[in-house]
């Protein structure tokens, strides 16, 4: 049986400047868990609290990759659980938090950069459409919401576990980045050119996503090489920006 | 000043089945009054908890449509609230809760069916792109989430204020409807044809759009003239449901 300190350190986990302190979270759910053994993360230990629950393929791997099971009691599932509906199951995971772009940075391959996006949902979504349509590297700029938010990883589904690179920087750092190594960098806003007539010239691009109410940074905008436009009924003010992404992405996965 | 019982009225209406007793609800924040007042909304009266904030423009609507404007205090606002912070001004609604199909329901142009959607927040993203893409028509199934959701509202942007048709009902009966007006039926799969390839050959089209976990029912899919798959790198297992939603909208948007 767990002991409580452990308990209480599981539980500090749910605030951010915890989980950066020892680069851990916790994960929740037998379906995330297995995708984690899947894509070899870091797993320091899996808590669990039903007895009843057998848990078979996840005991499986723990064995396999000499990891501790541990049980807790259903209050302490319930207290260190991040949703309302607990799946009384948790690993604890040991992550690569994004690091500052220094001159050994090197991505050879498209990039999705986050200019501000603020809603923990709307980036474990962005991730997760990333993921389906191949895209591996994530640039964020600090004034973004965590990359291992709780909810963050609720809403990728595992999309963080394909993560490839993934850094953290000024919007002037990821630019200069960017224009060094000949990227096609986009942006969209509803003045850009329709999305429809645009495919990208380089071999590699970027696309910009900026915050959901105030739109990417004008530093971003200037950078741009194309602003490309969503046509739309304009009965709207705008898209959320997580549905944005998926048809951008959507439509530069058929051209290339 | 409010009275308690108001209050206590108000604050009822966070609760599904109070909400569809009086077909009254509570929208929050100065920029959905407006656009609510923009739309020609049902709106019973203005409550507001910030006396400094002097919200001239909801104040001069008001005053033109005659609606009624109630000061409540600060832990008045907090109590009827739905959110952590609140935009201290709401506006009561009465709204038209979507009907059964009858022989009298007639629409003539494109339609998505919400077929088990669970997420509030899912559903309102699906009608702010609905709207962004000019479609105005949505069908429930009577196990999806409430339309009038305040999470639905909330994420749908006003998107609410828009529809022009909308029906709840069984997916038998549904199905009913869209093969007796000659719809073609579109339903997402992981197993379909590429959603690239496809043009819709009628006139007006339906799109199925299913539960988070589950996906679309058995008698969607074998009611579909046409099952589609958004291709992608198959690193995840699908895609989110309001994505997927998005993705084939623009691409339909972009055909017809």
């Amino acid at each position: 049986m767990i002991i409580k300190k452990e308990i209480k350190y599981l539980s500090s986990l749910k605030q951010k400047k915890n989980r950066l302190l020892n680069n851990e979270l916790l994960i929740e759910g037998s379906k995330l868990i297995l995708d984690a053994f899947k894509h070899k993360q870091n797993i320091k230990k899996i808590i669990y609290s039903n007895k009843d629950s057998n848990f078979t393929q996840i005991r499986n791997h723990a064995k396999k990759y000499n990891v501790n099971m541990e049980l807790c009691n259903q209050k302490d599932a319930e207290r260190i659980s991040d949703t309302k509906n607990s799946q009384q199951i948790f690993a604890l995971l040991n992550f690569k938090a994004p690091i500052k772009i220094d001159d050994n940075a090197t991505i050879d391959d498209n990039i999705i950069i986050i200019d501000g996006v603020s809603d923990p949902g709307n980036l474990g979504t962005i991730l997760r459409t990333c993921s389906w349509f191949g895209i591996y590297n994530i640039i964020l700029t600090h004034n973004s919401v965590e990359l291992f938010n709780p909810k963050t990883i609720r809403s990728g589904m595992g999309a963080h576990f394909h993560i490839k690179n993934t850094y953290k920087d000024s919007i002037d750092n990821i630019i200069k980045f960017l224009k060094k190594n000949n990227y096609e960098i986009i942006a969209a806003d509803l003045n850009g050119t329709s999305l429809k007539k645009y495919s990208p010239k380089n071999k590699n691009w970027a696309l910009i996503l900026g915050n959901e109410a105030h739109g990417i940074s004008k530093k971003s905008i200037d950078s741009a090489n194309t602003i490309i436009n969503i046509e739309g009924k304009k009965t709207m003010e705008s898209l959320n920006v997580a549905e944005a992404a998926s048809i951008i992405m959507y439509h530069l996965y058929q051209g290339i």
